[in-house]
């Protein structure tokens, strides 16, 4: 088995649909939509569906679905509650179908739809996720969310963690700077990953908004085993 | 005075000329098209049209410019060489006009038009252009040509060096986690620059096309203070 490609794409505007369409893609949004993912599965969440449009959001929400939704940060009127993982409680979600729509994670998700498999990712289920990706016999993708189509340090920071890993399995193999480059600033984050989150813009945003509560907890590894996959337009867990 | 923002962008495909048309741009493209073109003012060239078309370039040929063109790395037939700053001797290029089209630099100035300047940027100017951009009343973009619109090590490295020097003159502001990471990996790369983009995939390219013997030469810091820029559509010296 030769080894497989590992790239990652620092920004959406990156991604390129056909040069990975056989690859496994791995979404990254760790504030705090993909945190937020995780968390629901790590607490029971039956499946989440993902919609880009706020006009779908709310349709479900009239047919009765528990719906997540926000804006640069802010919870859309009409929805249950935002993209804080501290929402996704066992209590709200466990058993669930429950709608999910965010600033850059959902539509996100649309643009990797012609790719073999996508994955959701987060420092709550890296160790989990990269065993996971090793055991598949697939070309592996990172995709960073960033923000609004830009580079953004946190996103960069989780897929360093995560090709680290894979990188150390041996399986994979990159020729993608990028790759080179998140791992490295990962290797210089990691002793202190808060303070060095700190420097991150999307962090002041945050705390401009009073939303920074979360972070320490979207920097946890390992919190969870789960790992979200796509099927058939939904967010379920893989079967282990 | 306020201070002035900084801002970097990784790709071509990350630059967002509607955002930046107040701002100086400065183009990076170490590897190697922008350090061939410092060095041709350093050794007297009077200007360079940078064309982006192969047929362009051909048509400046049969007028008897000097033309400088190549395609990943490879001279075309019909030109008097490729990019490799080497080719740029003062004997060559003293007192003319010259033609330059490479793979990736010359696009990249149609791409920044419309901004209020665009500037060639190289660690060979690196000192001089710092301080001009310190001395212009202006925002600052650091645009990485990278390598068909992916990020690249380089480049990074380079916008890293530019932007700690601009940042330490306290002229400028960023909220740009691109301007903290490429700080951060220029950082991390300097004590061992050769060895650091040893890492970089462009590396790798040149050397299989045995066109790596000017890498050294283009990691050489101050080697020229002269500043192209563009004017009418004609990369001249800055009037210092």
């Amino acid at each position: 088995m030769g080894k497989r490609r590992l790239e990652t794409c620092f920004s959406p505007a990156l991604f390129e649909a056909d040069v990975h369409k056989d690859s496994i893609v791995v979404i990254i949004d760790i504030l705090r939509a993909s945190s937020a993912i995780c968390t629901a599965f790590a607490n029971g969440v039956a499946s989440i569906i993902p919609v880009a449009e706020v006009a779908q959001a709310k349709e479900y929400k009239s047919k009765g679905y528990l719906v997540a939704a926000e804006r640069d940060g802010y919870v859309l009127d009409f929805a249950d509650f935002g993209n804080s993982p501290f929402n996704f409680t066992r209590e709200k979600v466990s058993g669930k179908s429950i709608v999910f729509s965010t600033t850059n994670g959902t539509g996100l998700i649309s643009l990797t739809l012609s790719s073999h498999m996508t994955v959701v990712g987060s420092f709550l289920n890296i160790g989990a996720l990269a065993q996971w990706l090793i055991r598949q016999d697939r070309d592996v993708v990172l995709l960073c969310a960033g923000w609004k189509n830009r580079f953004n340090i946190e996103d960069t920071i989780c897929s360093g963690a995560i090709a680290e890993i894979l990188m150390a399995s041996n399986y994979f193999t990159t020729i993608c700077d990028s790759t080179v480059a998140a791992i490295d600033l990962w290797l210089l984050a990691h002793t202190d990953l808060k303070g060095y989150i700190e420097k991150a813009a999307q962090r002041t945003r945050l705390r401009d908004k009073n939303l920074d509560d979360c972070i320490e907890f979207c920097l946890t590894s390992d919190f969870t085993d789960k790992i979200p996959i796509m099927k058939d337009g939904v967010l379920v867990n893989a079967d282990l």
